[in-house]
């Protein structure tokens, strides 16, 4: 089966907005095994439109619209895809009772242009839209098919995910069952290297993904049934889950912080942070969790060096080992554990750039954890620009403290 | 001029990527005030790649393409090129020279695939690329214009300023002067609003832009010459700083921190933070910003509330007020100060969710400064999920910090 993607707006081709939505269809697509080899943006302009889509319904199965199905006369998709097959909408009064419901109840009247957003046509079934006025409409006609769904992100993604994915799976008569494993500690190229030739797996397929705080493995199985999708999948998972270790953190929607949040809820310990390089973004990243205040006391940014002292880091320790050191990161988790009243300490120093400080280079990171169980601190030398190593840093420290918790640091 | 662009790379057909280029080049048409009807996306497949580039050719002026220009099979963009013009390529041997310069300079040999990053072809020219290996042509033929540049958006960015908007402005006749005016405390709506009827300028023309960190006001002029269109843009940003006062921050490349930073380092205070709602995320804001250890003591995050305490906030005053009130902010900002011996000490409390919290709902945030110069105290009610109100606390605290240094609040 063959797809193309025509995203359209006027505020795309004027760059004011990204096409965000073209790249989860794009990945949507490669999970579900539909092949994808042309997507479009173009303008609100129902000629342009009509030229688009004319070429991609030539040379697709399945044309995948995103955006144009407002109550304004710049909305034209609809009238788009009546000019290209040639077929006269009317109005679905059933949808337009509902349609005139929900504008009363939100904003108390109904707008007579919107009756357009009722329109349908023989060969499409109206997509409903539960969170916006727009509905999206599945067009069947001559072997091809069109999903054409508003442009809203969160309305576009749950219209696809609810209705549009089930009506193509049931044709394509497959099943698919994805399983997505998040990897912390290690980059994507040793993850490739770790699963090896599982990436060549054609079914299930095996990709990585390089996200912003973890890389992420998916794993996608197709069968006739979901029990058949399962059984394919479960050997692979186990074999990846196998090389990969204690590095999955998790799966779905899993974060470190809430990784590690879980580990601290367990045996109720609670954490704070003396931070210097990072100046507070290790501790903001753990409260970004809700429910975090169950095991986040505090933290203290200690980005004057005299400060460390006073909190409690020996001076005599910073003018042996100098700042960026396992020795005063030891020191500065230590004081922290202490001066918060928590049961662990984690702590950063290091060399967030642009240039070389106490003759440590730029990147030279030093973090810690103390606890109960004991302590450990560690160097890591990261690359990027100042907010790049900030990011990093709190990702190592909360990935050393999430291995300390399950006793392999 | 109509401009079309074409990203090309399988990796965005399988959503690996997003195509962020087109979004940069789409701004920057609409600043050149280069008309853009289609931009499209297609892998690495001659055929395709071709047959897209045919479609434009037809429809458009200049055709701007992005990736596809490595060395390996897959890298087809300057084999279409050849196709859709029937020219044969030849190897430039100035530019094959430098290539295996740089190679053997970096990588110790020159694989002689890399060859074809040499390629040119009677109607190119090639564009040089100082940061990378795959350079960019410039091919003129028949009244159409082709750019092609490499995928990596540095390098792309670069060779596009660099080169390509150079060329293009010598051919419309015409030079574009553009400011940009950074605004805090004031949403896009407010903003378009007290700019009124400039909006609609044509000459020099004034477009908003809401940034996560900022709204941006755009004022772009046209003229034949560099001083006209100074002279056109003038009185247009007089009157645009005029109604938006003091929200102005900043031009180009300011930030909210980098203007902060600035304003405290001209009088040399230094500051300190005690975030409770923020987490450390302004701190972490605050130390964005190179050399900010001039003018940064440190932070105190007291998540719990006894920390509030401990640090010195009075007891009393929680009890009377709650922890979310400008009476515990003010406190707070007090605190936090004497202890990290800071000039200025601003504070962050207030409930980011997802559940009321004290009495208080989802999204009430005080935020308080104390200075030499005084104290204020804030109260703003925000929308949006929990790391939304984070972040919009921690630009609005630095909001408040900057218009007390400037004596406006």
């Amino acid at each position: 089966m063959r797809a193309e993607i025509l995203s359209i707006g006027t505020e795309i081709l004027l760059g004011h907005i990204a096409d965000t939505n073209a790249q989860y269809l794009a990945q949507q697509l490669t999970e579900l095994g539909i092949d994808l080899y042309f997507v479009s943006q173009v303008g609100d302009n129902q000629t342009r439109v009509t030229e688009t889509l004319r070429r991609a319904w030539e040379r697709a199965d399945v044309i995948i619209t995103t955006g144009g199905l407002g109550p304004t006369e710049d909305d034209v998709t609809r009238e788009a895809i009546c000019e290209l097959l040639g077929e006269t909408p009317t109005v679905d009064d059933a949808y337009l009772a509902q349609l005139r419901e929900f504008f009363m109840k939100r904003v108390g009247r109904f707008p007579e242009s919107n009756t357009k957003q009722a329109w349908t046509i023989p060969s499409a079934t109206i997509l409903a839209n539960p969170i916006g006025t727009a509905p999206g409409w599945f067009v069947e006609k001559d072997g091809h098919r069109i999903i054409s769904m508003p442009g809203v992100p969160r309305e576009m993604k749950r219209m696809w995910t609810e209705q549009a994915v089930p009506k193509l799976r049931d044709q394509s008569g497959a099943t698919l069952v994805t399983r997505l494993l998040r990897v912390a500690g290690l980059g994507e190229s040793p993850v490739e290297e770790r699963l090896g030739d599982l990436i060549h797996s054609t079914n299930p397929t095996v990709a990585t993904y390089a996200k912003n705080d973890a890389v992420d493995v998916r794993i996608t199985a197709k069968a006739a049934t979901t029990a058949e999708a399962e059984a394919l999948l479960a050997p692979v998972e186990a074999q990846a889950r196998a090389v990969l270790g204690r590095h999955v953190f998790g799966t779905d929607g899993a974060t470190l912080p809430g990784a590690v949040g879980e580990l601290l809820d367990k045996v109720a310990w609670q954490m704070a942070t003396m931070e210097s390089i990072t100046g507070g973004l290790l501790a903001s990243y753990v409260t970004d969790q809700p429910g975090s205040s169950d095991h986040m006391r505090g933290c203290i940014v200690s980005y004057a060096t005299d400060l460390k002292v006073k909190f409690g880091v020996p001076q005599a320790m910073i003018d042996t080992y100098g700042v960026i050191s396992d020795e005063t990161a030891l020191a500065m988790a230590r004081t922290v554990r202490d001066q918060l009243g928590a049961h662990v300490g984690v702590s950063t120093t290091g060399n967030a750039g642009p240039d070389a400080q106490d003759g440590k280079p730029v990147g030279e990171v030093h973090i810690a954890v103390v606890s109960p169980k004991g302590e450990v601190a560690r160097q890591v030398n990261l690359r990027g620009e100042r907010g790049e190593i900030k990011h990093r840093t709190a990702l190592a420290a909360l990935d050393l403290l999430r291995q300390h918790l399950l006793g392999d640091a």
